[in-house]
């Protein structure tokens, strides 16, 4: 039955035997929940791991971690403009990065405004803050995933003192960009405004201004550029010290982030970042290339098939596309299945599956939002797993019956 | 010249050449501040790297790595008594772990009672949460580096509603242990106490028992232990649910810790505690072995030098010795110089250095607080190594000379 759906270019591969199918590396277009790897991320890695010690040490082993160290924010504050080295804080992550800036609205006794498209990180600690007694706006997303600046002016304009606003650079079910410049300008109208990017999904796939024409920090991630999971960033623009820590306790990180430093994982990030900054134009080329053509190909060929966010400007690497009447988990199973791995467009919380809220913000239905799969492409993918992946796609939906 | 400072059993591997001698891999005797990975690390570290993809993504990949993390979680949990392997909340580090512990007494409105030889990861949140209006009490030691128990009983009685209380289980300087069994007696008798313990330095070295007899939380850490630095955990005991998360976000971690799991860190943390558990009386025995014989020459031998806290339960692979009239900053260079890695007893901050906090409130004098300098051992040292250590300490201190 394989030998129908896949096409004459897979004979190669696997040809129509599933047990060979099976034991085929799986195709990766799930970047955006984690890109793999690379060689180089893995040496330096392990160069940390085996060799390093703590960066704290007085000894001429401490001294050599802190090199590493300094190497890595160098490599990360490549990937931006306007960011120093000493102005990258390592995190353990996005999530820490984005509690630790948003929590800055505590402490200034900030109104904190955020939109309703934001990842869980950013939404999560916000309810908290709220909680707590910080004044929280989350603004509303068009049909086409971004903000309306003139509802973000009016209020600028109508809340009087400090203000975080926190607006992601891209999201990561859709890849719909917002308009940070724009943003930015309006910002610098008002003053008094810390303004946040979460950059998880746009590091190394778009170009990052902090400062003029920009957000005054931003949250990376190193796993959705090929680095380690577990690491990640706060880039500040120069002089922005409104940031407080979160994590308390010895002097690392400017004394703007505690506790022994992931030194393998900073490495590995470091690495990572290197190696996207010195092929940049190739590789944002390359995911454009095969997410266009992926597609492309998958809504000319299966019926209801239409792309979310289509008309605004996206992330070169994602397409969420929603399969009018097909159940999008039993699309992600089958595939999977076929070893393609992909995601839905909605989270899955514990046992009772919600519909994506970014979807639901954009004003699509229930049934919209539980058909849509979100396909991400790393430079990592070939052609061929392209095509490959679409024909299993075309095979998939013509197994899983529309719903009329 | 260095002939004369080493000893016969030198001759062999380094002689009297100081150039063959730099070369020399250097004799770690800072494990305290980070126990060298073993090769059972590096290459889980790997797996989890290289194999890995998210652990939240609903395809193969995603529950393949769930697996991976709840295999550590055993492993980490079979170093304790009374924890159940889903009682283990892994971190980014024994930082992080202690902050969300703290973090308990804003939620909890209780009193924070901990001691003044912490680990500046638990005083400096404690000094955060005292800033926000936290009641913080800071419990003195006696000489011998232990807290008196009256004092803690009368807190206890005098303080109404909740507590937080947060004891370490053993001091990273001096390895002086608190009578943790006893304070569980204290703190069943009253009720309403959420009992911390950082265990930072203890685990793997010493029972851990969270529940009847011991704390309701422990902060650990991997890289203590020969894993990889930038992980850690919260160990809770059976149905402690008083902990708020201090990252909010995605459902990782029963919705405890937010953020991508660092898998190849967690893998590695793993590890290192079945490699533990599986040696534990062997490695203990070995690290006390190497410490004592290591303590007893440098103090019969060298005029002046004496073990803080010699009287009190100790951890088993530290010793933390006061070099009277001497430097230590000194005494560290030159050891380090000659290839053998120790630290000070005082942490340095910045530029300035400043006495150890540890040392201080144990009532010895700056001058005192500045000649200490710390030994830890690791089972992976060797007996020759230690021979060489001492050798080389011995020369240091006949020329560092002594202030009258």
């Amino acid at each position: 039955m394989f030998g129908n759906v896949l096409s004459e270019e897979d004979k190669g591969c696997a040809g129509s035997d599933p047990a060979r199918l099976a034991e085929m590396v799986p195709i990766n277009l799930d970047a955006n929940a984690n890109a793999p790897v690379t060689q180089r991320v893995t040496d330096a890695v392990v160069a940390g791991l085996v060799g390093g010690t703590n960066p704290s040490s007085g000894h001429a082993g401490g001294a050599e971690a802190r090199a590493t160290i300094t190497r890595a924010r160098d490599a990360v504050a490549s990937l931006a403009e306007g960011v120093f080295d000493d102005a990258v804080v390592f995190t353990s992550g996005c999530t820490e990065a984005n509690n630790t800036v948003l929590h800055a609205a505590r402490a200034l006794r900030a109104t904190l405004i955020t939109t309703a498209v934001e990842h869980p990180s950013v939404l999560s600690p916000s309810a908290a803050l709220q909680r707590d007694g910080v004044p929280v706006i989350r603004m509303p997303v068009g049909r086409d995933g971004v903000i309306a600046l003139d509802v973000l002016e009016r209020h600028l304009r109508s809340i009087s003192g400090a203000i975080v606003l926190s607006v992601q650079t891209a999201n990561s079910e859709t890849g719909v960009i917002q308009p940070i410049q724009e943003i930015a300008r309006l910002i610098a109208k008002r003053g008094d405004v810390l303004f946040h990017t979460d950059a998880a999904q746009s590091f190394g796939k778009l170009p990052l201004v902090l400062g003029d024409g920009g957000a005054h920090a931003a949250s990376v991630s190193a796993h959705k550029l090929h680095g380690p999971m577990g690491v990640g960033g706060i880039l500040l623009s120069d002089g922005e010290d409104r940031i407080h820590p979160l994590l308390h306790g010895g002097d690392q990180e400017g004394r703007r982030r505690a506790g022994t430093e992931a030194l393998p994982l900073i490495a590995g990030m470091g690495a990572a970042c290197a190696e996207r900054a010195e092929q940049l134009d190739g590789d944002v080329g390359r995911m454009r290339m095969l997410r266009d053509r992926l597609e492309a190909s998958i809504v000319s060929s299966v019926d209801g098939a239409a792309v979310n966010g289509v008309g605004s400007p996206r992330l070169p690497n994602t397409t969420s596309i929603r399969f009018e009447g097909r159940d999008a988990m039993e699309i992600v199973a089958r595939l999977d299945a076929l070893g393609i791995l992909v995601s839905q467009g909605s989270a899955c919380s514990s046992m009772r599956p919600t519909p994506s809220h970014v979807l639901i913000a954009m004003g699509l239905t229930e049934a919209q939002a539980f058909s849509t799969v979100r396909l991400s492409t790393s430079p990592l993918n070939t052609e061929d797993e392209i095509d490959r992946a679409i024909a299993a796609v075309e095979r998939v939906c013509r197994e899983v019956s529309r719903a009329v």
